[in-house]
């Protein structure tokens, strides 16, 4: 089996400034093509510690990924680190400063000077387009070994390395087909589940099951080996079957869907359409569905409802339902879902409210105190949750936890 | 100056499943004290792995700390692992084996056999105390050289750094005071801001100023280094001026503020309202603006009008106009914000309408392209961008800008 490591580049990493999101991600999605991080090592902006921990790295692994230090700035020195390590020169190149100035035109913006180092790539190595960005990423071949360097921010580093990097790897991963599928869970906890799948879970066992959680969404990674891919493709779908008998509707999707998707599936499937009316949440709903391309064939209006006057004014909630139970009340969320969906004239709408923090909480309605409402023609269905974490994760899980009410909803 | 070294303990680190965020926590409190972090690396579950992580640390700073892989299952192997490390035997310890069982009497539950491995350390260490879980941590010196091991639970890391550690550390780095200040950009690239500021990022410099970019957001961290606290907090404050009167309006904010919190303030501080209609961010902005605790005070109606219909009836936008210039133009922009103003009798309203992609682009108006408009007493304001990134990025880039537009109305 083909093993990585990584190299995380910047003192902002090693200030504690920046918590280190580009190594978890690296390592998931690593681990999901069947090659598992053996190490990981962050350095300072330094050529020799740069260079150091390139050379630690491919003594771990057969494939290196390094993050970080391809910006256009004095500090940003992973070409230079890369070219000590490669034992080699920088070379510039001049088709790159193209894309680079193409970049600026295209924004509409003066191109600095300094943007011209990144059109430097150690002798031998290969540039990474960035679309996201002005850094070209690098690849090289070093006593068989693949280093690759990526930028250090997120965004651009994920898109690279989907685009670029990610198929490199399943390819070398490949000698060993391995097969991973994913199963994305909602509505239980991560202990409940292991509870429920334990034997599933055991160590050394081929497929493997391994579970994670982010925020709500538990993902069981099923880990299948063997030397011949329909092989390895019968053992995942096995073991996808006798995990789907134990866990049923607690499985939402597969591999990397999240619950809008599968939400906006099947509203497009049936044809129906989405409104959404939010308080607490403030966008966050209407925000996970529209990340979903081509949302706008289900989902044709929403709602910020953050005053009591938006609510009546907007929702025609009414203002005694507010008065007798309060904006945060199983009354007011329905109200605001069926104010919502007669508005829209749409086919459902789900309304939510509740107390995200930090302030805002008394003894009878707490912080994390949540009603979701969903209004169609079926009917009606109100929940109330107590979510625990910050005012972020409860704004989050409100959001997902009325998705997954709609899609048990939609299921029927 | 002391420099310390970060050791990171887990197979659930390098498979992705945890984001290391001890890391970043420890890498923060140590440069406030004055002891920068100069290498941080992280290792799997297994005794050989950690003991060369902790001779790589100790070979890199004068203190070493490291987290994980003390707990009391089979693959918590630090113990261990610290013990080859130093050349010694583990040892039982009688009156730790005390203190775990009251944590489990305190709790009304049996303690598992399991727990008794904790009990154990390294000959020639120190346990320290743990006041939230099981498992002591350990202090060892080698070589003048400090070495701490303490729990991968953060809560429990952070517990033990704040009590057993933090002194002893400060005692060591008392030699030097380290104040640190950010200051958080937007409305310009990176490259721009370097060639701004070119002289001031040197190397070596006390002040030191590094700079991070996340998704256009651009800081700058002044950290400034003297014998004395306050001679340190000159040094950085007369930094903060200088970068000032060169960046002027490109700084919106210092420290963790955001944009949606800066305009906040100004918002409260001249007690006017927002109201934000949206198309192409569908909710994005009205996230960002209720990501802070408290935007009810200004901000009260959103609008995520997703389809033309919607537009038209919610916000009064003319049919004619979309017809004449199409959903994606200035025009729409600014009757989507003249729209939500009126209807929300807001001071200020924001209309955002785009085309974030993936489909949906054409060479007259390229996914990426967004308008975003301003209507408020004052007059109006339109501009267009040309985004580049994926769907997300551009959605994110398109409401920031949005913010950082009304941030420099207000400003006025």
């Amino acid at each position: 089996m083909k093993r990585a490591s990584i190299v995380t580049i910047g003192n902002e990493i090693l200030s504690g400034q920046t918590v280190d999101t580009n190594a978890a991600y690296l390592s998931g999605n690593l681990l999901s093509i069947g090659i598992p991080v053996v190490s990981s090592y962050t350095v300072g902006d330094d050529v020799d510690l740069i260079a150091q921990g390139l050379e630690r790295a491919c003594n771990d692994g057969d494939v290196v990924l390094a993050t970080g230090g391809l910006g256009p700035t004095d500090d940003d020195l992973t070409r230079q680190a890369m070219a000590r390590f490669l034992g080699t020169e920088l070379q510039f190149h001049d088709e790159l400063l193209k894309k680079i100035r193409q970049f600026f035109v295209r924004r509409n913006v003066k191109m600095s000077t300094k943007n011209r180092v990144q059109a430097y790539l150690p002798a031998g190595t290969r540039a990474l387009p960035n679309h996201v960005g002005t850094a070209p990423g690098i690849m090289a071949e070093v006593k068989g070994k693949l280093v690759f360097a990526l930028p250090g921010v997120p965004c651009e580093m994920q898109e690279m390395f989907e685009q670029a990097v990610l198929d490199r790897l399943k390819a070398l991963a490949a000698e060993q087909a391995i097969v991973v599928r994913k199963l994305r869970c909602f509505g239980t906890g991560e202990s409940n589940i292991a509870e429920l799948i334990g034997p599933f879970m055991q160590r050394g066992r081929n497929p493997l099951v391994n579970c994670t959680t982010d925020c709500g969404v538990i993902t069981l990674h099923i880990i299948a080996a063997s030397k011949d891919k329909s092989q390895a493709l019968e053992v995942a779908r096995t073991e996808e079957e006798s995990l789907r008998n134990v866990l049923g509707d607690l499985i939402y999707g597969t591999d990397d869907q999240t619950l809008a998707e599968v939400v906006g599936q099947r509203l497009g499937r049936q044809k129906k359409t989405l409104a959404v009316a939010e308080s607490c949440t403030g966008g966050v709903l209407a925000k996970l569905i529209t990340d979903v391309p081509g949302a706008s064939r289900y989902f044709t209006h929403g709602w910020v409802t953050y005053s009591n006057p938006a609510k009546i004014m907007e929702l025609g909630v009414d203002a005694s339902l507010i008065d007798k139970y309060g904006s945060v009340s199983e009354q007011v969320a329905l109200a605001m879902a069926r104010g919502a969906r007669k508005r829209a004239q749409a086919d459902f709408a789900i309304g939510i409210t509740g107390i995200a923090g930090p302030a805002g909480g008394t003894e009878q309605k707490p912080v994390g105190l949540v009603y979701i409402g969903v209004d169609s023609d079926g009917g009606t269905e109100t929940k109330r949750f107590i979510m625990s974490g910050d005012r972020g994760s409860i704004r989050l899980r409100a959001a997902k936890n009325a998705l997954n009410i709609l899609r048990l909803t939609l299921h029927i």
